[in-house]
């Protein structure tokens, strides 16, 4: 089923030439779902009934364009198939020509919200999206293992970084791959894709390492906690 | 000259309780005005033209409750009055039952951006916000001077701080007071009031201190880099 709406991203939000940065890229995007969610009673609170939450566990995510703020975007969703264990959405972003700006794909699991471990996905909630049952797992692009880097920049977790669900927003993951790359590399190159791979939450107070080497037109990121790693992911760029 | 316009603010700007942070607050409060300001020609592009820039000085602002994420709410706001150097101007959030929820209060002067030095407001701008000509100077509440701080928390500012002035954006300030004052604070109390002045500009790559002292329900904040004041402000706060 999909679902589509309006949405223009206010000047705000804009970097300083105007585009979206990849934290606001993705809120964006994930507020589509967040709605069609709600309007069909499975969302966060829905499925805090069943005292289970939506967890994310991996994206991929192509920009050909990145939106600018004040510009008319149709923003759109689709669960598109389930397993015993994930749910498969994705997600775009088009321009007000019909152009498709950025498309994301999101493997999402289910927690029991009292003990933090996996459950499998509660079908009643895969039907409501129409979500197709499959037996294939989807694979994502692997991530190459690095274990040296080039620059570490430390990041406290704010108070303002807590949803509401108490946790550190998964796109404020983000904000920490691209700060750390530092204003002379982001002024020089355009984003074309993502791929990112969640293995722990961060939790308030804490201080991550936002771990970063750069190859190229390809640039490779760790966030960890001490020995704890919390996400890895690739991020590949253009010239600006 | 009063405008107007319906805004909902997405649920990812929501903090842990799905109301607006400060900074965010104000973010809205500035849209309604940037938007007046463009429809007329008389927004950043339009100035810069005349290789000048608008600078705040000075925000009050008063919360009734705090607005909250996918609320429809009205944005309002009117340049009320300027003087020689300086313009002063309103905003205001409405409910859906048209019940105010927070006033602001702003006075803004110009800048040459070459210089970077005060210039006289230039009057046409003035005048094309219908802002009645004054010769009063407004007086906002003075802030107590504070010598000692009962805390300092640096703050790095971040790539994404910097908007298309590439400047420091001035609602980021309230990101650093606000967090300063930690969850335990920020979890008991409701903001009533803030007063902040605004000193000197905050430049990518420095590490702010964001000083702060807790006096009952009123907190005294300090924005500063190494021996300079960037702002100065007071808070009040009401029981949660």
């Amino acid at each position: 089923m999909i679902y589509e709406e309006p949405v223009t991203v206010p000047f705000f939000l804009g970097t300083k030439t105007g585009a979206l940065s990849l934290a606001t890229l993705v809120n964006v995007m994930l507020l589509g779902s967040e709605h069609q969610l709600d309007q069909l009673g499975a969302g966060i609170a829905a499925l805090s009934q069943f005292g289970a939450g939506w967890v994310i566990t991996q994206y991929h995510l192509d920009v050909t364009r990145m939106p600018r703020v004040e510009e008319p975007l149709t923003v759109g969703t689709e669960a598109s198939a389930y397993n015993k264990l994930m749910t498969y959405r994705e997600y775009w972003v088009k321009d007000a020509s019909g152009n498709t700006l950025a498309t994301m794909s999101g493997a999402w699991v289910m927690m029991d919200l009292t003990t933090r471990k996996l459950i499998p996905i509660i079908e009643a909630f895969a039907e409501k999206v129409q979500a197709v049952k499959t037996t294939k797992v989807r694979r994502y692009p692997r991530l190459p293992k690095l274990t040296e880097w080039q620059r570490q920049v430390p990041y406290r977790v704010r108070y303002f970084d807590i949803d509401g669900n108490g946790h550190v927003n998964n796109t404020h993951y983000f904000e920490w791959l691209e700060d750390a790359l530092g204003a002379e590399f982001l002024d020089a190159h355009r984003l074309a894709s993502v791929d990112i791979k969640y293995a722990r939450e961060v939790a308030y107070g804490s201080t991550v390492q936002s771990a970063v080497t750069v190859a190229g037109l390809t640039t490779h990121h760790q966030i960890s906690t001490g020995a704890d790693v919390n996400a890895e992911a690739m991020l590949t760029w253009r010239e600006a």
